[in-house]
């Protein structure tokens, strides 16, 4: 929580008159926080900060007012979808209003396999509005029964689908988003194609997103699979070679080491003792092929319909950062690392770093398309100590080849592959938010053209 | 045509009274030959074959009923799909009947994404029918408007669609088939997953297919674009680009070198003279983001909704074969090569031919995913002068490490890149087929178990 509130909170107040406000300390202290914890890093960073006061508009002319008021008075804004982020990225490093975006979410419409809708919808309500159309979005994170569509565009990378799409970043899987400026005349600026990259993993820095549109994917009926195998070396060879696999239809491709699934509550049964698992997800016209290319190579041990609705726990919330959590539930000595893997020699570097750190490092990975070959990403569970130490196992991978994007920092920068912000994202924001009123703090090489008074 | 009628076509006549039958010799003839003529070789070799008599079979029981008399009369069967095959494929080498799978064309069902039909439905027409459950084949060749499904199952490879799903031969691509066996007794064998692949490219040696299972794609609305560039490697180096974009939904990338495209008829006015083009179909929701990555890197000429109905041509029939259709048409002159390009190394290696042969090569080509990699494949148009001259040139593409499959043999053998029939093909015609009497010359490793009396 900032220490004090910020001087305008009661002007403001008052100019935002007849927008829902929260003002009830404890409640704005809960909701001003995300998954950040994860980290033993930002949990000692971003412990305690908080909004002053939490705004919940309900349309996009109440965002309007709410950032046209900010801009007058000089308090920042801070978006927030649900607020299930691992960097902070939704906390308020210097209180003011902590904007709900989970009003804004109309679908405007769906036509040729594209939607257009507002950005407080829960990701797995927008897919149960798309199923009478046959479709769903193409990828998702695995926070999908949580997180918001703005939200994942504005802080997430990617997720389930995936290996087929790539990540949120590839050409074409943003079709436009629409933000509203901070000013003392917000403007509404229709970001199309490439440009709505700005505001894509941008923290909320870049304008306040009151739209989006995205290209879809077919809905065919999925299939989730738990294949174990003797060793995690077997679980990525097959991974790697269903990955491949273009004529097998499939959204989610983990394997996971032992003893990761030896956390996975219900599915716990499904995980023998000391063997690693392969969580897949794939069309259920593409089982009997994947089972064919499986052979005797591994033992499926669980078989079921995927579903997101309530009552039975879909297997992507095994996988991507939720492997992790699992973990984090019975052991809060653990901490994560976010890799990505070069695609010419995805299964020998994953292998050297298992052996470089075989008691700190379990291993855990994700087959994704990225620039247009298969390669994996890698949230692997490390056994935390020092600060210091975490550096050294980060400073290891980059020096195999292996990319980092560092989870333990929550400047845009930073979190980065190339530790710079997107000089496109930091040249737009002198347009939208010239007083850097907008998630202050997050892109930290902004400058304010006009300081605030 | 074979010097005489084989000696027991008065009583295969009479065993299949009420099978629908042609014996009118000119028509037999003409339905005796396909697109062999494109290879300047295959056409001294296989002009004038033909078959006996044309059988039309209207369902699976009277193709058991052909298939037993043939059995037990020792005559050859060559099953038919619509003859558009390059190689001869449905060319009879000994007389005998000619089956023209045309009649059986039901489709049994479509669910879950998938479909089971008979092999003689023409690809437009089955897509037309799956419209209205919004999906469509996953891929089909660009002779799409005439092909069979079951021919293109057995003499084809792969096509419009390639670019995301591979070749027929990914395995997931076909989900079941269904042959009869050539016995005095014929069975029906369902073949499942990967059992299907002995029908696929096996030129119907293999058993005479009665029903097919593959999984189905999402038919979006289609967009087909021709974009020019200056030169030959620039619409590579884009179509690459394009190729690579997951985010992009496309079915069709094909890189083509002046002076191809001043054959393109209807078209042509969208050919700029001198220019190399791209020809591209891409999902309407994606056409934004194609033309973003394209920026100022070509110039698109022509911009329509892809409609395989008659009254305008498809952009696809001036891409795969059809591309050397087109030239063809003016310059009997030419014939082709059928290419594979490394995936690590496509724009080098496609460079470094067109380099080798610059006055006999006209540089064509699809990307295509392979072996879950995007690369290339290669039809290019050369200029014909000697057998021996046409061997040089496939020579040095093998010796810097590009795939070649010999369009200029008639056998399974000699047009496979390997050089050999698979091994599962050879075994399982043992089992259907043990007197050798289907398509008999075309797997000429094949041994009849039982030689013909
Ligand atoms: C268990 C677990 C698993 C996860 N798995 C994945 C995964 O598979 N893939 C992945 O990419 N991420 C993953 N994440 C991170 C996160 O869940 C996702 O990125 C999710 O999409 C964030 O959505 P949200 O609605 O919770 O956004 P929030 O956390 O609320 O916000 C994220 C960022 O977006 C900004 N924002 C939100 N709404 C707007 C708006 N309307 N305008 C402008 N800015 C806005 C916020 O200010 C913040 O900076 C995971 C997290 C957890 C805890
Ligand atoms: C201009 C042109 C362009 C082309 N482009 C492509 C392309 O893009 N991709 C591609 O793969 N091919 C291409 N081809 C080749 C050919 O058109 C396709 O492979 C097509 O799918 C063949 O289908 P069809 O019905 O004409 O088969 P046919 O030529 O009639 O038969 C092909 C083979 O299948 C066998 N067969 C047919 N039906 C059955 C059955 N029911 N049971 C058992 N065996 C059977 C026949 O005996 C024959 O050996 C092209 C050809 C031309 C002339």
């Amino acid at each position: 929580m900032s220490a004090l509130p910020h001087p305008q909170i009661g002007a403001l107040l008052a100019a935002i008159d007849g927008v829902p406000v929260t003002t009830e300390p404890s409640t704005v202290r809960k909701r001003s926080r995300d998954f950040f914890w994860y980290s033993p890093i930002l949990d000692a960073q971003l412990r305690g900060k908080s909004a002053d006061i939490l705004v919940s508009p309900r349309d996009e002319g109440e965002v309007v007012r709410v950032a046209a008021a900010c801009a007058r008075l000089g308090v920042p804004i801070t978006p927030r979808g649900a607020a299930t982020g691992n960097y902070g990225q939704a906390v308020p490093l210097h209180g003011g209003v902590l904007l709900d975006m989970a009003g804004l979410k109309d679908i405007a419409w769906v036509r040729d396999g594209s939607v257009r809708c507002g950005p407080g919808l829960v990701m797995s309500e927008l897919d149960a509005a798309l199923a009478p159309h046959g479709l769903e979005q193409r990828m998702h994170p695995s926070t999908k029964r949580r997180a918001t569509v703005g939200g994942f565009v504005a802080g997430g990378s990617g997720g389930i689908g995936s290996i087929t799409y790539g990540g949120l970043r590839e050409p074409g899987n943003i079709l436009a988003a629409r933000v509203i400026t901070v000013e003392p005349e917000p403007r509404a600026i229709e970001l199309r194609g490439d440009a709505a990259q700005k505001v894509n993993r941008a923290y909320g820095t870049t304008g306040i997103i009151t739209a989006l549109e995205f290209p879809l994917a077919p809905a065919w009926p999925w299939v989730d699979l738990i294949v174990a195998f003797d060793s995690f070396a077997e679980a990525m060879a097959f991974g790697h070679r269903a990955a491949l696999a273009d004529g097998i239809t499939k959204k989610l491709l983990s394997p996971i080491a032992w003893p990761l699934p030896s956390h996975f509550a219900e599915v716990r049964p499904h995980c023998p003792e000391g063997k690693a698992v392969l969580i897949a997800t794939v069309a259920k016209h593409s089982v009997d092929s994947f089972l064919a290319l499986l052979g005797d190579a591994g033992a499926v041990t669980l078989e079921r319909p995927l579903t997101d609705a309530p009552g039975q726990t879909p297997l992507y919330e095994y996988t991507w950062n939720h492997t992790t959590l699992q973990m984090l539930k019975a052991d809060r000595g653990v901490t994560y690392l976010q890799c990505l893997f070069p695609h010419d020699a995805v299964l020998e570097k994953v292998a050297e770093m298992c052996a470089l750190f075989p008691d700190e490092l379990l291993g855990h990975c994700e087959f994704i398309r990225f620039g247009g070959r298969i390669t994996a990403s890698a949230l692997p569970v490390i056994r935390y100590t020092t600060p210091e130490r975490l550096s050294t196992i980060m400073a290891a991978h980059e020096a195999a080849g292996v990319m980092i994007a560092d989870p333990h920092v929550y400047t845009l920068e930073d979190g980065s592959r190339h530790k710079r912000a997107e000089a496109d994202q930091l040249g737009f924001k002198r347009e939208v938010d010239p007083r850097g009123l907008l998630n202050p703090g997050k892109m930290r090489s902004y400058v304010p053209a006009a300081a605030a008074t």
